[in-house]
């Protein structure tokens, strides 16, 4: 039996610590195609089965030559089209026409590019020397056969896909995706289907359900080796609960709930041990926002009980969730999520908590956020409200201007002079 | 007629202003459901219809009472459900239980938390004072009805959404999505269908089409506000490109072009503007890595010509296509694409360019970008390979150590103290 109150309130590494100890690491892995990999987690290194480039390869638009013979004057004998192997060789005195990409003809060691050659019938006069290997790209000089292009715990983003097709590699060992679903509980809770019905209900104090969706649009964004395999809204029924996440948990490796996990008289969640028969990790966070947070196990498999606040459940997500979702997809380099900034002002020594920022790029580039004031910050005050465009993560210390926060940016206004930005006139 | 080499180079900020002149921003706008418009630019402010909260509001779960009550014992004359109007009112020497989020009823000021009082039947017993507000949100404390809650221009995220409809905004004024069509040009290009022949037509000199694929990466990624209409391949003959833009162009706002804008005799891109009755804008920017990068307009729409290498494309689409992206869009403020990473090392000065560079966090938070080295940073040289995790934007000046570069980072290694990584054990 799980107590309704908060008792010890377990700090959040500690926290990570006792989830890996219960939750288990997806193991199983399959062989699919590279180009369809991507936001999959590697599951073993990938090493080049050819070099790269696989052949000498003109890198500008001209005659193909020996260095040797440069300057002078060169009869052209042929013409490569990339994509086809060259069907010429040259030799002393000769030259071939070839584009960027295509291949170097045997015999050929340079590459003279076109606008600097005079074109006459069948010759091409060139007028200087052109050192060894000027204007190619060797065989093999950019990756050798054998090299490692990419490590295991790796999740492939598409610029890494680019590189391994280039490889020659049409398949990869991946894990499997990690399989989540969310539950949003409360019955005060809503779907919209009029935007008329949004002002009139919320007067009435009913709530339109974002919390699960921000998590959604979380895992969706950030996790790219993660599946949302259901979302759906349930009230407060602690029976209702129990019986969809068992439900979920035969499809799913994680269950995450918003709502319900606090110590009222409404929520649901310090009932389900019993009713799921689970094991409790932890009942209650040593932080501020997302405090009840609770977590249990049920045969091996995660529920984890999320504050019912959209930037409470978030805080979690990316302090506690997040990590867990890494190590349970055996994730070692993925795409990043946070910013690291420098504080405009100071933020006082507290729990660790999310702080509403305005962030900005000053002119050098430098990152900073300025809190929004006090009243804003409350666990109740919704993301982004008004005109925030960050969510910083401060740890248990002072902060003074200057030191460096984590922060989730997830807008920013267009003031720095980015590339191209401050041109347009 | 354009000519088929190269003249004078334009300079990108040169070359994004002609495209201004020429381009035209989307001015069609349509009111959608809030709760649907993620990704869309607002084409107004928007006001807050409500206060927020619109009621006096639990902060915790426990008793609403008069503060000038406590300490004292209180008689329970009702209870207050989340997302229902009280049907109690607080008199002297009266509470009521409420939950957090849950309508304070009138008459009461604050709340007691649960766990700090003893229940005695009906009555609780409270043992220290509450001031007035004390666990309350007060109505309008975050928000005054008539201020503003986004600004016309900002392309709304997930978190703005949450902010709106906790403030009861039910439709947006937006801008239509851009329209984008991709056409990847070069006859060596193929899709594989089985992994096996990659690298077998790799060896052959073949390409598997990833360019396209690539800026389509990117905008999917990094441009929510504009979606993509359709992406083909298309061989090496000028009318068959030429027919398939005229086509494209009927249901798009611009044509990305990748492959075929170079000098050579099998690109096509020289030849567009006499087919389509196109007008050059500019043949060739001052860059190294996207050199050939033409464009032209056709009845006010805009078609680029980008080059076929993945990572110079990717260059012109960061430092060119995307400010242009959000000017067509009308953007003002939108999820941020770059990191401002310091330099790891010396790069020396040269044309704008990408470097490919291994990005990592130290131990303070301070992103480092480390250039690979030179063999690897040909334009040829395919992104992310081996190892990379980033692209840096250089522009023409010589970085030193510690210098800060504009860096597009796709990945990175998990070794620095993110919240929760190092914890794990």
């Amino acid at each position: 039996m799980v107590a309704r109150y908060l008792g010890r309130l377990t700090p959040l590494n500690e926290a990570l610590n006792m989830l890996t100890k219960k939750a288990r690491p997806v193991d199983s892995t399959a062989t699919v195609a590279s180009w369809e990999a991507e936001g999959m987690v590697l599951a073993e290194d990938v090493i080049a089965p050819i070099d790269v480039p696989p052949f000498n390869r003109a890198a500008f638009d001209g005659y193909a030559a020996r260095s040797e013979d440069t300057p002078g004057e060169l009869e052209v004998v042929g013409e490569v089209v990339i994509g086809a192997l060259p069907k010429v060789r040259i030799g002393p005195g000769q030259a071939a026409y070839v584009s960027t990409g295509s291949f170097i003809p045997e015999g050929a060691n340079t590459v003279i590019p076109e606008e600097d050659v005079e074109r006459v019938g069948s010759k091409v006069i060139v007028k200087k020397h052109y050192d060894v290997w000027k204007n190619v790209d060797p065989k093999g000089s950019q990756v050798k056969k054998g090299e490692v292009l990419a490590r295991k715990g790796t999740v492939l983003t598409y610029p890494d896909i680019v590189g391994l097709l280039a490889a020659g590699v049409g398949e990869v060992k991946v894990y499997r995706k990690l399989r989540i679903s969310l539950i949003a509980t409360g019955s005060e809770l809503y779907r919209p289907t009029s935007p008329r019905e949004v002002m009139e209900r919320t007067l009435r104090g009913e709530v339109v359900e974002t919390t699960a969706t921000l998590v959604r649009w979380f895992i969706t964004r950030y996790v790219p080796w993660a599946e949302i395999v259901e979302q759906l809204m349930a009230p407060d029924s602690p029976e209702t609960v129990a019986w969809y996440i068992s439900r979920l948990l035969e499809r799913s490796d994680i269950v995450l709930v918003t709502g319900g996990s606090g110590p009222s008289r409404v929520d649901v969640f310090y009932m389900l041990p019993s009713l799921l028969g689970g094991e409790l990790v932890f009942r209650g966070l040593d932080v501020k926002g997302g405090r009840p947070t609770t977590a249990i196990t049920v045969k091996g498999k995660v529920v984890i009980g999320l504050s019912g606040y959209p930037l409470s459940a978030l805080h979690i997500m990316v302090r506690l969730v997040y990590p867990l979702l890494r190590w349970m997809g055996n994730v070692r380099q993925c795409p990043p999520i946070l910013y690291y900034a420098r504080v405009d002002g100071t933020i006082q020594e507290g729990p660790p908590r999310p702080i509403k920022v305005v962030a900005y790029f000053d002119s050098k580039g430098e990152l900073w956020v300025r809190p929004l004031e006090a009243k804003l910050q409350l666990s109740s005050a919704t993301v982004g409200f008004p005109l925030a465009n960050g969510v910083a993560f401060v740890d248990r210390r002072e902060y003074r201007h200057g030191d460096i926060v984590p922060t989730l940016l997830y807008s920013i206004p267009h003031k720095f002079n980015e590339p191209g930005i401050a041109a347009i006139k």
